[in-house]
């Protein structure tokens, strides 16, 4: 009987952990699957062999903290495989491992990058004719941008927290006059949906206009004075959401528009924000009390305010991606597939890696207002299921307890 | 029979709300007061002559909603009266204000600035014979800096939020080999009692090693790098916390230290926070992965994320003072006195605002270790207690609900 290896990859997200739990559990239950193994940091740690048994932490117990626990439990990497044509000496490295510890099914739970990884171990194994090693994907990321899933297991929970500080932050900016702008950037370079997801909060606001502008457009700063202007003739507030990869219409960073005057006392260009690009615009062309606030990692591992749709969507697609393995079906990725919107109900399938890898999926165009400083009723109806419900951490003397593997 | 009258004033807490609950109850209970006023902004919507009537307002069911409404549900402002000797025109319209809406007791919740405008605006009815006008300040700032109150209220919430990430952080920052810094920076430009409160955090710890720098100390940029190349000695991350309010031993802000090159596009000095400039000496010094992170005003509105013990508390101190001012003790504040430490309890009593305003109380240095890059036992034994218990939101559509005064 052969043995499971699972590996984590790519950036922490809150609920990364929850599909490592699905992994663990399902691959206990499996009467197919003998020992258990992670593999610390990623594919890097197969090929340092520093793989680490599971078997025996695998109870009720521990994954119920474990699928509490951001960040990556096994520990991450960033490390890209050559491409085998090119270098075989990794993909040689990772079957001697793999034999080593008498792998038959390898689980590896990552993004964009990750799931290259998985698309290229699977198509060595093919070409040499290893037909006892299975490798299959499960995904995550809280970017959301993985095509063929109809989202990502940690973006539910990095929306629910975004939208849940901008709500407070509502409350914040509400209480002084006269006018008060405040810039929240959020994460996601290539796609905005971490930024839509402040509309969840904006459709709730009674009074404090939000003004959203994500990636997929380009930034005008002209305009986005003139929007700022605008909304504080509606009211004494303004809440604005960006991302941080917003840029103008020639591609170039908002945060790299002064060069060269953002430098730190070393002469590193100073890796000043978006937000307080924008922050610093808004106090020279309308002079009022503004401030802006990057989310930064805060949002991809606020564990204590996760979406129970989310977690337990998360843990569903790590047995699925057992199940999957336990088919033989290498080169595959576990996905979600919205099967209906009210009520919301998914389905869980497989997809081809290759159809995965190296695609950045955006957010339609139809989904950004015209004016390019919000969002359409489909995107709220896209998002909202995604952050429902909570999950109660397990507290200890006042903080969440977490589960570390020693 | 009076009417009473209440306002918020200075930054928010994610408890103010709770104090101004706690003032609600009391006064909606006593049958010494007729109806219940709340001015917008503080002080100034005394001046402007901008009160609103809450008594209907005042339910079971929105006092549980507003007790979990983070910042000022009445507003805030920063206005300050200037000393009545001098000029007397503000007091006049108060008291002239006070007398329109038959107002006999005023609760002022707010921090140092606004119990100088309780200790004020007391002394100016007391020489002026007026003797129907009570005037009673109501702690609140999550900075913990009062005077003759073990704590303050809104500070527990903070710290329990500022712990909750850290313990977060931790993860996030453990998932990367080899050398990884995270530096935090908190809100406090004069007390350090918010970043001491990362050490909560700190003694759950497993493996990460903490450095905590509080503004009380001097701050030494040559000591800081030699602490992370010796915690990177120790294990593969480090995460560090630091008050925004860092200065050298001159006197001279961290956070000023480049001011020729730290200029945003405008020429305006940049707002660049102390973590950034550790950032970018740890960049240069060590060379090893670094990132910093600004909290911001997220630690003051997380009610997501708030101390039970904290709320509690803040209801009763808002609920004292109207006790106070039923009692007619003008120029006083409500306070906590901490009578037992295992098991923690506390007792409620007035203080003299003379005592309170425009002093600021700083972290002992005997609770700061020798070092300088820690806390001692005996600050973890005094922050513990105060981060205990959970609120559970009131949750509508996967977000916290909160109330809004319309």
């Amino acid at each position: 009987m052969k043995n499971l290896l699972v590996a984590q990859s790519g950036g922490p997200t809150a609920a990364i952990n929850a599909t490592l739990s699905g992994v663990l559990d399902a691959a206990k239950k499996s009467s197919s699957i003998s020992k258990i193994y992670g593999a610390r940091n990623g594919i890097q740690g197969v090929l340092r062999d520093t793989l680490v048994e599971l078997t025996n932490l695998v109870t009720q117990e521990n994954l119920e903290l474990l699928r509490r626990t951001p960040a990556a439990a096994l520990g991450s990497c960033r490390y890209m495989v050559k491409d085998w044509k090119e270098d075989e000496t990794d993909y040689q490295k990772i079957v001697e491992v793999f034999r080593k510890y008498n792998i038959g099914y390898f689980i590896y739970i990552g993004g964009n990058d990750s799931m290259d990884t998985v698309r290229k171990l699977s198509e060595y194994c093919t070409e040499k004719e290893i037909d006892d090693i299975v490798v299959v994907g499960a995904p995550k990321t809280i970017d959301n941008d993985l095509a063929l899933t109809d989202h990502c297991p940690g973006f539910g929970s990095a929306a629910k927290y975004i939208a849940t500080i901008m709500r407070e932050l509502e409350r914040e900016v509400e209480v002084y006059t006269p006018n008060n702008v405040l810039i929240v950037e959020m994460m996601g370079r290539h796609a905005g949906w971490l930024t839509a997801s402040a509309a969840l909060a904006q459709q709730k606001s009674k009074k404090v206009p939000y003004l959203i502008y994500l990636e997929e457009r380009s930034f005008s700063m002209e305009k986005f004075i003139s929007d700022v202007k605008n909304a504080l003739k509606q009211y004494h507030a303004v809440l604005v959401a960006v991302s941080e990869g917003l840029h103008d219409a020639n591609g170039k960073f908002i945060c790299e528009s002064d060069d060269d005057l953002h430098q730190d006392v070393f002469g590193h260009k100073q890796l000043s924000g978006t937000g307080k690009v924008l922050e610093c615009a808004v106090k020279e062309q309308i002079g009022c009390k503004v401030r802006s606030i990057e989310v930064n990692l805060l949002q991809r591992c606020a564990a204590h305010q996760m979406s129970a749709t989310d977690n337990e969507e998360s843990w569903n697609l790590g047995a699925y991606a057992v199940k999957i393995a336990l088919q033989k079906k290498s080169g595959k990725m576990s996905a979600l597939r919205r099967v209906n919107q009210q009520p919301y109900q998914v389905e869980y399938e497989e997809v081809d890696v290759k159809d995965v890898a190296n695609v950045e999926k955006k957010v339609p165009d139809a989904w950004i207002n015209e004016e390019g400083n919000g969002v359409t009723q489909e995107m709220i109806a896209y998002l909202n299921p995604l952050i429902q419900g909570e999950m109660e951490c397990c507290y200890e003397d006042g903080l969440p307890n977490y589960f570390i593997i020693e």
